[in-house]
């Protein structure tokens, strides 16, 4: 990708590279719960319950299915303590760090967007 | 955010405002013809008929929502030239370059990431 999105037209190749790229990153990241189980992660590594606990409304279900994805992206750890009963511990893996740019990229944007969308209903209410 | 994701557990709230921020950019990016639309346009304005025929498969139903929804992001302009019957263009604003770290960002990760899941992929068959 160019410097400016404008400056140049990228080839079809180019965008086809470029789009399937970003759908993979966006694949990994999206959805209602991936997010907000890194962030909880990030906190301190904690049991199943506990993360249930910590995402209010989400189902059993629905998170272990969240969890297996994320481990199966080396987001997350799953260590099995031999205690009786078994202890099972889930923990954000250094691997997550390589999501530091983009998080960081995707938050100051969002942040801006909607700035510009709040100015942008404020206008067309002043127009109006 | 932190230099690094690990270095620190950031507090609940910095946290509730990093996944909104990052929510709100992944709703506007998300979906199966944000990007394709948004790179088609990057190749030069366009006619409605024209955009449906770049983007195989895609209903003018979907087509018309998609147009409006990046129209309402500002990252399309709509224009109407009077015309018979009227001409109506559709072009990226220059609104769009404010994501080119984001997109480009998101493009870096998802290919070091697929190459990191291949990796793992061939390592798993090796042990097996």
């Amino acid at each position: 990708m160019k410097a400016n999105l404008m400056d140049e037209a990228p080839s079809k190749e180019q965008c086809l590279v470029s789009v399937n790229a970003i759908r993979d990153a966006l694949y990994v990241l999206n959805g209602k719960w991936k997010l907000p189980l890194i962030f909880t992660l990030l906190e301190k590594p904690r049991r199943f319950n506990e993360i249930q606990h910590a995402l209010q409304g989400i189902t059993p279900k629905i998170l272990s299915k969240e969890l297996k994805d994320l481990e199966e992206n080396g987001f997350v750890n799953r260590t099995v303590y031999p205690t009786t009963p078994v202890t099972v511990i889930y923990e954000i893996t250094r691997y997550s760090n390589t999501l530091e740019s983009v998080l960081n990229e995707l938050r100051i944007w969002g942040i801006q967007h909607r700035e510009m969308i709040i100015a942008s209903m404020k206008k067309k209410e002043l127009k109006a």
